[in-house]
């Protein structure tokens, strides 16, 4: 029935190592065999300072030498992690149905990935979650791995500068596989990693770590195939997606999404309930609690990370969204709103959750418990059908907690920037510190087609405030699929409002990155400006449609002001000034300016207004 | 030695209407004669609902069948309402000097604009500035336009949903012409509007008026000419700039502004420094108070509307920058402090400070209070040195109120979000409600080629807490100058910030813009979506790109979800469920999920949290 493999065109993704930077790894200390990845920026020899290291999500694609094998998966070196702690078993998975990629002819059918795993689950009675270990005190390599990867490469006893507002998080100076552990254990932080993705590098997802970006991808019923599908994974993750969400709807939904985790080095998120619709027709009044169940089993064998249930639109909720301006937006959320209505009878992922929590701990799929209730325009924002919905998702974060199972809540939305503060303060009291996960939000409506710029702004306001993941907007957002393009600017756009939330936490690995690349622009080093920047391409190209000679990277101006003029070189002769001053020179300096009083008062102000700059000698 | 004007190519700008869109005028009460233009946004017939009005900075190039001649420039309507008030006179103006366009030679000499008006100047000891008006109690002209401007064809009778945090603000429900002449008496916001600028639609900078946008444009030494000028100031302000700066550098100066003005239905702003070391070579320690003054005249006879002037720059602050990470990163601020230390003498900008009050009232020019000290890198945010010179901008806040001038002082630069609130508390505190004007903040340094958004969020968040204009930032900020999709690029993201702003602020007159787009939105009226939104074209290429057919503009469906299933679809279920639903239905609804309780519990939050749904019935 499937298309022979030989048939198939190798497919292209884009792999190669970022300008002037190399992949390198971290062993560990529990687990030597650990490998952690750093992309580590060589800077400029005039620098005279050593690389700058980085957080790496990239995967092995930006590894010198890296030749993708796309139709051979990546390496799964975490199977043996998994099977050394003795509780998964191999079993006879799931047996692929017509109806996992709905019922599409030969002629049209996704090629089946020709490598496939053999699919494991976790023995009766045994632990399989990285909440289950962490609970009996047990530091999995997958925590070890984390711990690592947070601390950035920062010794344990290297100073630290603390200086930011983390509104309650207990961010340490230094991550240890311990805290990670008590994190996980507390429900304070989700592993997102299935036992069966085995490909994946193990990350983490928690207030008291630094901020995530999601990035959705997915074909629908009206474009896209798995070729792009892939290649847009890849892609995304180049540019810094933490995790990508699998959104397909449409045909060849099973086929696709075998592409992209074998492939995926990063955790791998889907709304099980848009497979599940197509299994009925794509009528929601059809979908039963087996053909849903089916699709769970079917994709957590497939190593899905993570599911977004839809649980909390309870029937009771549904009519709240009656007078709003934009109703219900989630897909999710319609489709579990018009079952209920179909049936008159409560959600049946509510009253089968339990039975989910079962199935989902078997192979360690996280919760995303979905807000299908998310406001979908200003006007709508913070209302009671989104409230009534959260309050149910803190009920049910309990139950899966109590099952073993990890947790993260989604969240808006639309939201203007007076209301975003409040949704993260309620879902924090409501949702026992289970991590935040939201969409945006979109702080005002008049802009398709800019909407990674009007969410970005809310996302970076509500990663500071403690959202531990943002789910990326692109600029094809109410308009169409996001291509190649948007995806890039989307996770750009993300990655912009996760660190901005770093450094306003005062998270200690954050700052560093930003004082190396205002370094090198201080000190016109352009290659390393490109080179430490988010997207060192697009910075080269910009700076060189004005001047693009070679010469001028090493200038010491920039087209801004010319040659003749450069406010940059003045400030060195301000340090040679400076440096040839004495104390009483300062001294009757201040005191013609009445600077003494000043100083003072600044001092009384605090540190939030006030970092104390270094003395001057 | 000028070319002469008939071998210059007509030089061309876009003009033409906004999709959809029609340019209307309203009347004054107390000056009949004012035509205060909006932006009317005709809806497709299934809305069922009035056109929308807009805020229109567009200026007469978006009115039908306008057609620009840049070399006559714009009509200049306002010369009579400020020959009417009786206190101006015209006078000789200063002559053109060589030094003024830079010395350069005929052939690259910018022509000089062919229809220069004649100059005016406030009589000795009359009243000229909109400051002086407003402390006599009278409403000018400008006055009454931009208190018809402000509340965008609303009704002052018209029910008023207020509903944001303005942090101390004191927005009210109407705009009257009474409550502009208070605000700007109290210099708590500014009318930038030279006299000479007679081209001008006024407009108004303050706390308790809709956020605005400055945009920059200028040529440098490097790149850049007179058409391309004026053609990025007519782009800029088609996508919504409400000022634009002209920031030259190199020569031609005094030429390419001359066209700048005459074309510009928006206040103009300068740095005079600029212009003034251009005539002393470039050589900052050969400036003098003499070459200066002479500038500031020149330019406030072209009718600039606003200087940035960086007269707190003191000898005393720039030793404190010496150890920042980024020194200074102003021009204006690095030109100052070369001057200081090469002189070891206080700026003679600060001690001359009165002298220029005195230039800038007879011609009705606002103060731009620079911040020469602005922090360049997040490492330098809220240091000393910024908030020393601060301070004297307070100080000479009340010096030039006392002048009788207009003032706005101008802000930063870099800033983590954690520390922009700061920076708005003590502006406000320092220098008594003076209008706040901020370039950003940009919120981390690592995205070269994406300063538009690490700005935009800082922009965002600052205009919320009561910064009054929002400096851009365009993608190509520390790179490179700004191309034509850059400017625009800019404001739209800057747009998007000021609106944002505005709603969370919960300014009275913006959140009807979200609520229309978002009902067409929900409605699948995609051309009043792509109408509505602030960049039309792009929402439309951006939804055709995958659904390019006409009859898709019609289609209740879009690519994201495709045609078998919609959510926005399922809501009109949901409603004619809630309408047929009964007050006991819906009861024993809510006890069934003890939303009884959880009602209560979310009015006890406040309003806040939960903004009270209408009814269901």
């Amino acid at each position: 029935m499937n298309k022979p493999i030989k048939d198939l065109q190798p497919i292209k993704v884009e792999a190669s190592p970022f300008p002037g930077s190399k992949k390198v790894y971290e062993p560990g200390v529990l687990f030597p065999d650990l490998r952690v990845p750093f992309r580590e920026v060589a800077l400029q020899k005039e620098a005279n300072e050593p690389p700058v290291s980085l957080y790496d999500s990239t995967g092995p694609y930006t590894e010198e030498g890296f030749v993708p094998q796309i139709d051979k998966g990546l390496p799964r070196v975490r199977e043996k992690l998994v099977l050394d702690r003795g509780d998964v078993e191999f079993i006879e998975g799931r047996k692929v149905k017509p109806e996992d990629n709905g019922n599409v002819s030969a002629e049209r059918l996704a090629p089946e990935f020709p490598n496939l795993p053999k699919v494991m689950r976790g023995k009766p009675g045994h632990k399989v979650t990285q909440l289950e270990y962490a609970r009996a005190g047990i530091i999995t390599a997958e925590m070890e791995y984390i711990a690592i990867r947070e601390n950035i490469r920062r010794k344990q006893d290297a100073e630290v500068i603390r200086d930011g507002e983390d509104f309650g998080a207990s961010i340490p100076d230094f991550i240890t596989p311990e805290f990670v552990r008590d994190e996980v254990a507390r429900g304070r932080a989700v592993i997102p990693a299935n036992i069966n993705h085995a490909e994946v590098e193990p990350m983490i997802i928690g207030r008291n770590f630094l901020v995530k970006i999601n990035a959705n991808i997915g074909n629908s019923a009206v474009t896209s195939s798995m070729e792009e599908e892939v290649d847009k994974m890849v892609w995304a993750i180049r540019w810094g997606a933490d995790n990508v969400m699998d959104l397909s709807t449409g045909r060849n939904i099973h086929n696709i999404r075998e592409w992209i985790l074998r492939n995926s080095p990063n955790p791998i998120g889907t709304v099980p309930i848009y497979q599940a619709l197509e299994k009925v027709n794509g009528v929601a009044e059809d979908l039963t609690w087996e053909v849903y169940r089916d699709t769970l089993i079917e994709q957590a064998q497939q190593g899905v990370d993570y599911f977004t249930i839809h649980a909390g639109v309870r029937l009771a909720y549904v009519h709240l969204t009656a007078n709003r301006v934009t109703g219900i937006v989630s897909r999710g959320g319609s489709i579990m709103a018009k079952w209920c209505l179909a049936h008159h009878k409560e959600n049946f992922l509510y009253t089968h959750f339990e039975e989910i929590c079962d199935i989902m701990r078997e192979y360690d799929v996280t919760f995303s418990l979905g807000d299908g209730l998310r406001p979908g325009s200003i006007a709508d924002a913070n209302d009671r059908a989104q409230f009534a919905e959260l309050e149910t998702l803190g009920e049910l974060t309990k139950v899966a907690w109590a099952k073993g199972c990890q947790v993260m809540i989604e969240g808006p939305g639309h939201v203007p920037m007076h209301k975003i503060k409040a949704n993260m303060d309620k879902q924090l009291a409501t949702c026992g510190e289970a991590p935040f996960y939201t969409l945006g939000p979109l702080t005002t409506d008049i802009a398709p087609g800019y909407d990674h710029i009007t969410s970005g702004i809310g996302a970076a306001m509500i990663g500071w405030f403690g959202t531990a993941m943002l789910c990326y907007v692109t600029p094809k957002e109410h308009l169409g699929l996001p291509d190649r393009n948007d995806v890039k600017t989307g996770v750009i756009t993300y990655k912009i409002a996760a660190h901005a939330a770093d450094l306003a936490k005062g998270h200690p690995a954050a700052r560093a990155w930003d004082d190396a690349l205002s370094r090198a622009r201080f000190d016109f080093r352009w290659e390393d400006q490109f080179n430490l920047g988010l997207d060192p391409d697009t910075a080269r190209a910009f700076h060189d449609e004005t001047l693009p000679k070679e010469a001028h990277k090493t200038a010491h101006f920039c087209s801004m002001c010319g040659p003749k003029f450069c406010s940059m070189k003045i400030t060195q002769e301000v340090r040679d000034y400076a440096a040839n001053m004495t104390d009483n020179e300062k001294a009757d300096l201040e005191a013609a300016t009445g600077m003494a009083e000043m100083s003072q008062k600044f001092k009384d102000m605090g540190s939030e207004v006030y970092i104390p700059a270094e003395p001057a000698e």
